[in-house]
């Protein structure tokens, strides 16, 4: 069996939780816990020395060390139901798609919270380097995640999912996104019917309780 | 025939001409004068909201307005080469090193030049919306860099490519943000042997050119 290096409150963890759940694969899972900063360990640094979760270590022992990586690998071992595109153009849209959500949302948020939180002093970059916090970037991180919410809404006004007629590999990234810009006070609201809607399918999705 | 919406002396753009060369397709281009801002022209607009270059046009119309877009479209429509990997594994690596090449190299020089040239006030991250320069973002830009060489020298001296035995997409993406590094007086030296042998093996590829 597989094993995923995970942590169950950081949002990158539950992207691979989420597509290993749609995609109906079980995998061990072996808890790094984060709070204690145990993906600075020694042992954990041979697993990834970039030091972040997720980790995807297959049967043969190799290490997928991001969630790029996971998703690609999954795709093609697991082809169904297909969460990187189906035909030229879908796969286009995913791609794109999930590199808006993982650009302009996931990175906002974490810009806003590892430049912003006192949790994070010097750590406003994952990884084994300090990079210290700059306060500015917390403050740009805010107003991009507003930019991303309208985004979204705009898009989903007139597709059920980012990438059209399927659920994809964006969806689960921007959702992600959305549901962690709690931590620094984000949420869509009224102003953002379509994205509400969406959130709302997704989150009755087994998968996405993962 | 498609239409690449390009321009000749940013990072981006290459990237898009160096994958269509590869793959040995031919396209029609278009130049969107960056230098006189035409990005944010009204027609330009048409094409692409988000104001960037590359956008690949496909023959019946479809815009493909990023390069995540661009280089899946190309993969499932001209599959020989091979840019984005092989086997489950390989296609893992590609999608990984992709990653880190555009997280870690590309939006590296992007924030030290954004952040700190004169030619950049107030647009410190692409597209239409203003976002103002963070002096200490473009100085922490440069010490990425600085990592970001050490670890391609690290990764290609047991490897000839990043993702491993083939050229991919990675390579591109890599290669492309290390000469893009020139605009803030980056460049890989004698302690980078590597890293300046796979450089100058790329650089000799007619696609390389592009």
């Amino acid at each position: 069996m597989m094993t995923l290096y995970d942590y169950a409150m950081a949002p990158n963890p539950r992207r691979a939780r989420i597509l290993l759940a749609e995609k109906g694969v079980t995998v061990q899972r072996q808890n790094i816990d984060l709070r204690t900063q145990e993906q600075f360990s020694a042992a954990f640094r041979q697993i990834n020395p970039a030091c972040t979760v997720p980790v995807l270590q297959t049967e043969d022992g190799e290490l997928l060390r991001d969630n790029a990586a996971i998703a690609a690998y999954l795709e093609d071992r697991f082809p169904q139901p297909p969460l990187l595109g189906r035909s030229a153009l879908d796969k286009a849209l995913v791609a794109s798609w999930n590199w808006r959500a993982e650009f302009d949302g996931l990175m906002a948020v974490a810009e806003a919270f590892r430049n912003g939180s006192p949790a994070m002093v010097d750590r406003a970059l994952p990884g084994p380097l300090p990079y210290a916090q700059i306060p500015a970037l917390a403050e740009r991180g805010l107003a991009r995640i507003a930019v991303f919410f309208t985004s979204l809404d705009e898009r989903l006004r007139d597709h059920p999912f980012l990438a059209g007629e399927h659920l994809s590999v964006a969806d689960i990234t921007a959702l992600v996104s959305v549901d962690f810009a709690r931590v620094v006070g984000c949420q869509p609201d009224a102003s953002h019917p379509h994205l509400q809607s969406w959130r709302q399918r997704l989150s009755a999705r087994p998968a996405f309780a993962a």
